[in-house]
């Protein structure tokens, strides 16, 4: 197949590579001139993936049109803030054939749209995929065993991208949970920043386990409000990505959490972190999310006042474990 | 209340620290009388949570009629082999409105009864209630922040032991569902054994974060065949115990499971860790439970073959990759 990936970092590339080793023909876009010039002429993204060999067969380009034109599916791999606009940019060269495959997570500031609404709102006579789970680009370009999940509403498109991502290392599950798929991978960086607030307060796996539990099992509470179905929550896009997020050094929310839960305040913690940390915007969507669809959310509730209302990391612990008996 | 805790491991004396804490008057029982000793003379438990003291309100006696006789709550805390042979030495001792409560997670071998199920065989007019989550001892010993979830069929049983342990830092949740809080709880430690092999086949985050949750996927899907709600196993009981055992240093079965992967024979590898490796055992139940109830469990079935079989711990990953397309 031919296929466009728009948007080389870590995740694109990794999804490139894995792409083309499959098979397929792919071009991989890149807006940055610079970038485009690392990848052709290094044939490594020095940066985000180094020691890992972009073959030969993958093309670079910064022209949409080569990346767009003539492509079976096209996979948006660019941070959720831009794809909006990367969409818009890439409108006028798509076809209403071509499937988009979504692999950023997060969901938009004001309209609280995910990401597969809003590529769904810019081009809505394409059909739109989205692959989520548990999937360090590191490990994916560097073949270690990894399993997703791909949604979509209708069968055959699911069963059509399986085909083309499936490998031995790369394990695809298929799912038609489009809204359930997206609101797990989204809000489990929430849970991650008050993991990482445990973890800077000193406490132990107990406490930490605790959270990412009860934290999914909020989450759940409202996709299924959404429309969900609660069974997604405990799958690869859910508790699955919340395990590797929690679990690694590298999570940028977890370690604004703990920078947080050491005493730092919101501020000293974004300007030591240095990058997006989407657990901060998703945590005030989510509870916007909460308000309008009327349901529970504990552990959010805390972590917003945690972070934009100045309660003590401490207190907001001791206000969660000291509520009322509660049934599971 | 007075409450006798039989058995003084970790856990059972975690757990009497709690109750004593709480107010209770609690009498803790051991078999050994060397243990008894050390307990009384030095008030810490030295071996196991050294540095924490045992309150002097807490009663040790080796004596079961002591520990028993008054009792309005028993608290069983013997290691799972020892459930049955400790309900038979208390039995003469124990009243019908004796409220049981069972912390020990594990199956029977032959009888593949739950630890609930092995006492309401021995005293079958007592109310058991099951305690189980993610809670290492050592931390629920210091007062880190804990959430456990407690099950019986009846409500008020519930909620009469839920008064009894909640405390500012170890909250309870309720549950009916008994034999799904016990079947997390004791297959769990399979997923453990699984997810160290693959950290000793050097895989990655997204290998172990699969495994975890497909895991528990199949463990609930086996659980539901015998009766158990699917949600239970998206609890503490289920992913949050199992999150607590894959992402512990301490974990017998992760470390069993890191020597098979890194080329050691299952005899070494028990001959190394020392220690009873639970998880071996529940494979076996857990596979003799598939078959009976009809269940596909292919996690299950290649830990079976990797353990007992001489399988490779690579074909075993490799095989569980190659499967055909599924949906979540």
């Amino acid at each position: 197949m031919n296929i466009g990936v728009i948007g080389s970092g870590s995740w694109g590339t990794a999804l490139a590579i894995l792409l083309s080793n499959n098979g397929h023909q792919v071009t991989l876009w890149t807006r940055f001139r610079e970038e485009a010039e690392m990848l052709e002429n290094k044939r490594e993204h020095v940066k985000n993936l180094p020691g890992v060999r972009i073959p030969e067969g993958i093309r670079i380009t910064t022209q949409v049109q080569e990346a767009v034109s003539g492509k079976e599916i096209l996979v948006f791999a660019v941070p959720s803030q831009f794809t909006r606009s990367t969409a818009e940019l890439c409108k006028p060269a798509i076809g209403k054939d071509q499937i988009l495959v979504n692999v950023a997570k997060g969901l938009e500031e004001g309209t609280l749209y995910t990401m597969q609404e809003v590529i769904n709102d810019v081009l809505p006579e394409n059909r739109v995929v989205v692959l989520s789970g548990p999937s360090h680009a590191e490990e994916v370009a560097r073949g270690i065993p990894t399993s997703v999940v791909i949604a979509s509403h209708q069968e055959e498109t699911v069963l059509t991208v399986q085909d083309v991502f499936m490998s031995e290392n790369f394990r695809v599950y298929g799912s038609h949970d489009l809204i359930g798929i997206e609101m797990g991978g989204s809000l489990k960086n929430v849970i991650a920043l008050a993991a990482g607030v445990s973890d800077g307060l000193g406490y132990g796996d107990n406490t930490k386990a605790a959270l990412m539990t009860r934290g999914m099992a909020e989450i759940s509470r409202l996709g299924v409000a959404m429309g969900a179905k609660a069974a997604t929550f405990n799958g690869l896009s859910g508790i699955g990505d919340l395990i590797v997020t929690c679990t690694s050094m590298h999570s940028r929310n977890r370690r604004c959490g703990i920078l947080i839960g050491q005493g730092a305040s919101l501020e000293e913690a974004l300007a030591e972190v240095k990058m997006v940390v989407e657990g901060v915007y998703s945590a005030k969507a989510a509870l916007e999310l909460a308000h309008k669809h009327q349901v529970e959310m504990p552990i959010i509730e805390q972590v917003n006042l945690v972070l934009f209302h100045g309660k003590s990391p401490r207190e907001a612990v001791f206000d969660l474990m000291e509520r009322d008996k509660k049934f599971e």
